[in-house]
């Protein structure tokens, strides 16, 4: 057992999902889920994914030795100071969130860097709230930690610890490298993907919809997406994510240009250098 | 029975599964399959999707009742030309390209117009060649026909029993209507992720490709296709392909501004579309 007493904040797909695989591998000993929605709670309860329950945050925190902010990115910057200034000292504190320099910035600016582990799994679907938790949701996913300068190593091996526990594969970097890598292989994709569809939908072709095969599908798969919680990522993420889609921007008038004048070469180099990442990464999951 | 003597120009993936779907629901008799590639074509016989193949074009269409032209689109101009001067005047013509406005002033241009009919299966993955054919490719997917303003009635409508008979829903549209829905719906989502992949490929972040979930997976998966024949794609559908692409530069520079601006407002306005679009078109595939 890595941590005894563990409260998570937010029982959501993520947070309910890490507490049942965590204890299911033995990593965490009681959990309780605290949040402010009882029946989402009560089916945290009902679907044993957590011993205990509450919504009152300082309460539950006083004598844990983990807690795991797994909130929205704007409430978690609150969440995790509140939960800083109400759990023990030796308590370590984490989150989940898939921006990390500003809740990295929050811990510090009240005194916590040193026992703060920020992580973002990769991980997540579309499924909202404890009953779309899923004890295998990590398994073989890459989960990454970005702890800060002045992160004791003893808690980040401790939270290595518990996501390897959960199946993951742990990986280290800093919270400015991993913000300006999720601009571009997360937030940007789902700015394409809702430029794509917005798009779509005022283009007033009646027959649009019979046009639309597998590939626009795919491609616009993630646009289904929760808004408010794009509109929080982004301006989580702002000076990155604008920087990269600036980037995109002077690349599409390039390939606009390359269309437009005939440029097979042009447009051909482009397409080279897109395959051979995309053979890289893989078909995924 | 609706055609008798059928030759397929391009035993590729589409021509081989139309041919072996065609046969297999009674609706093709005889089935030729033309091509370049003589160990593409012993395969096709080996797999029985054709009753006999051959490499000579004039000879095979003399006595065809249909020849359908399964090429890349550059390739299929000169060979539709070819086939409508070879087969008898009877000889319903068609193809399965995804531009439709050049195949089809071809058609008009040496004097077949009333007996092409331009189809577009909205069907078919990154397989190639005849192994990779599939009777049931068509089942439940869209095909498009676009009979232009002197095409026979009576030759479409053979067309679209061809195409129910192998599990298709039809659509009819003008080839202009159908090449600016394409533009839109096919080829915009197509650049979109070779940008998306091609900007990754040159990012220097090293641990990208930790950071690529499902999200970039998806939304990127149509960038591991066949580069040339995009950019003969790119080429056919040059005037509407532009003009789409500027518009998703204006629209996303409307997206990068507010962004930048902070502005929730426009941006959630933007993203309440593209969720509105994404869900009239279903999970798909």
């Amino acid at each position: 057992m890595i941590f005894e007493r563990v409260v998570i904040i937010g029982v959501g797909q993520i947070g309910a999902s890490l507490a049942a695989a965590g204890r299911r591998s033995g990593a965490l000993g009681r959990v309780c889920g605290v949040g402010r929605n009882p029946a989402n709670l009560a089916r945290a309860m009902e679907l044993g994914l957590v011993d205990r329950v509450g919504s009152d945050l300082e309460e539950a925190v006083a004598d844990a030795d983990l807690v795991v902010v797994a909130a929205p990115v704007q409430a978690s910057l609150d969440l995790l100071s509140r939960a800083a200034a109400a759990s023990p000292r030796g308590c370590v504190l984490s989150d989940v969130g898939s921006v990390k320099g500003p809740v990295l910035e929050a811990a510090e600016a009240v005194g916590v860097g040193h026992r703060f582990v920020g992580a973002h799994p990769i991980a997540g679907g579309t499924g909202r709230g404890s009953a779309a938790a899923d004890p295998l949701l990590f398994k073989d996913r890459t989960v990454v930690l970005t702890p800060g300068a002045a992160t004791d190593g003893q808690a980040v091996e401790r939270i290595v610890g518990l996501w390897e526990a959960c199946g993951a594969r742990v990986v280290k970097m800093t919270a400015a490298d991993h913000d300006a890598g999720v601009a571009l292989s997360s937030h940007l994709p789902q700015m394409a993907a809702f430029a794509l569809c917005a798009l779509a939908g005022s283009s007033g072709l009646d027959a649009l919809t019979d046009l639309c095969g597998s590939g626009f599908r795919d491609t616009t798969r993630i646009a289904d997406s929760d808004g408010q919680m794009w509109l929080e990522i982004a301006s989580a993420n702002r000076g990155e994510l604008v920087a990269i889609m600036k980037e995109f921007e002077l690349l599409w008038a390039e390939m606009t240009r390359a269309v437009e004048d005939a440029d097979g070469e042009g447009l051909g180099e482009i397409i080279d250098r897109a395959r051979s990442f995309r053979g890289r990464i893989g078909r995924g999951d």
